[in-house]
């Protein structure tokens, strides 16, 4: 991520810095088993440097709106992070992926078997959290959100090697997938807050722009950053067939020859070592990372339309910067 | 099955008929998403001809205690066979399966993708019916179920090649992984019909003892039935170098080359088209399918003490009988 975006990041954790250490310590106490297996493989994704990016949401959520029970909201995200952390586990098997965060995932490490499993337990151990905070407003909103994304990573699933995937469908994709558990964890601090349905409302709004602005940016990220950067291998998405914005524009925007290229590379998956780089270069004559952009940009800008009513406040300015500098990472 | 488990089951069935019409019912709507494919990959392994026996355990013990309320019951029992699903389409993508019940398996049929991706949908789908019915004593049982059965699939991996894996281990696992499933569904029966904890614990005890006898004997007959009866294949856990309590007997009784060819088999995977039928001849002339059958009986004997003090009934004479039948089916 570019430098801004870290010293957003930097400022957002600043206002909750306790209550992400209580988070972290959470997270450890709850990731132990008698099972060793299960903790290191758990361990091997959550303390890979990951950004925390979602239980911050809840934690400043819940401290704009003054709440102060520490251990509650310290149990919210750390549930948060271990719902990520369980569809990162599983993605990363679905995707074949071998490097995540710039480590080998835990797929590469232990095989298929252990992440499958090891996901399934955190989530269940997420549902036992939550069970013994005893509030069935927070359970309802975990259990939606769950539903809602694997219910993404199937329609990607389907849409994936297919070109008639149209930006509405890409969309309402991301926002499965992504979004929805950015727009949970926001909820969740105004809901642990006790704030009316309207305010918990907005910050699922907000949560929602944010989150899929941040996956559009990311997908870009996939024809524009250095492997370095990203902490991935560039190309991964094209390689997988992965249909993406940048793709979606570069296609109907090109003519019949181009197509044919496009369908060639991700429907019957016929690359070879120059494709990427073609593929790269359709989408630069196209300007289509330009226009991938703006549409994250409109994204963003409807994200702290959401916030706007809100009174001023550190954790309300910290929220915005984050909008804003989330669709400013390299590329 | 032989014969008899299938009377039995039949007459465990005729008492929940109504019950266990309207628990196919919810599964069918529960089951329905906009997503296609979660519906039709759900549907393979949901409506493949399963017994339904873990649902039938929740329907039996509430109806056992009296309570009225159908569609509430149908609703856990639903989860119940939920939960059983999504662990199923796990376990077939970890073990490769590509028979269970006499037909393909979803990850023979659609790759392993769509089988994890709707494991977690389903996973998902039943905390929010859960949450739906707002009951947390309910949710905390199936959630501290959820992570015991997946505890217990990574000891299994974990245990699998390992000869050292001796009887108590092995029944530790499938304690966790088969039989906590067959314990909180029959629990769940008396804790919807608002009974003591010590009268939920028996039920509880009960399904634990029962889960477990029909766990050792799911291995055993992996050595002795015939694949046509069984609806996969036979030798697919000696295969896997899977440590069951027919092994473990035949490897503690053997000598130092027998034990050497076990733990070529089992631990490095080295076998040749002899070797099943080597295995089986070991296992045959150290009785250990005989040592099995009498500790899958023991452990019936306990699951019918536990329900020994309850009132006679034709439910509790049900359960009473389907404790013995299970471990009578055929090998």
């Amino acid at each position: 991520m570019a430098q801004q975006t870290n010293e957003a990041l930097a400022r957002l954790r600043s206002l909750v810095e306790q209550d992400l250490q209580r988070t972290n310590e959470v997270i450890l106490e709850q990731l132990n088993s008698p099972v060793e297996l299960i903790t290191q493989v758990g361990d091997h994704l959550l303390n890979s440097g990951g950004k925390r990016l979602r239980p911050i949401l809840t934690l400043v959520t819940a401290k704009l709106f003054g709440y102060q029970k520490a251990d509650v909201h310290a149990l919210l995200a750390a549930v948060v992070e271990f719902i990520h952390t369980a569809t990162l586990l599983h993605d990363d098997v679905v995707d074949k992926s071998n490097t995540r965060r710039g480590q080998a995932t835990a797929n590469s490490v232990w095989g298929n078997k252990a992440p499958i499993l090891v996901g399934d337990f955190l989530f269940s151990r997420s549902f036992q959290i939550m069970v013994e905070h005893g509030d069935l407003r927070v359970l309802r909103i975990v259990s939606d959100c769950c539903a809602i994304i694997s219910e993404g990573e199937v329609m990607q699933l389907v849409a994936s090697n297919d070109l008639a995937t149209d930006e509405e469908r890409y969309l309402d994709v991301i926002r499965h997938k992504t979004a929805s558990l950015f727009a949970s964890a926001s909820q969740l601090g105004a809901v642990v807050a006790d704030q009316s349905d309207e305010i918990a409302q907005r910050m699922y709004d907000y949560g929602m722009m944010l989150g899929t602005a941040y996956q559009v940016v990311d997908d870009l990220l996939d024809y524009s950053a250095e492997t370095e950067k990203l902490g991935k291998n560039v190309g991964d998405d094209f390689q997988e067939g992965k249909i993406t914005l940048p793709v979606i524009h570069a296609f109907r925007s090109g003519d019949a020859e181009e197509q044919a290229f496009w369908r060639r590379c991700l429907e019957d998956e016929e690359q070879d070592e120059s494709s990427f780089d073609h593929a790269r270069a359709l989408i630069a004559k196209h300007g289509s990372l330009d226009y991938t952009m703006s549409q994250a940009r409109a994204l963003i800008v409807k994200a702290k339309a959401a916030l706007a009513p809100l009174p001023e406040s550190a954790e309300r300015q910290a929220l915005m910067d984050l909008a804003d500098l989330s669709v400013d990472r390299e590329y």
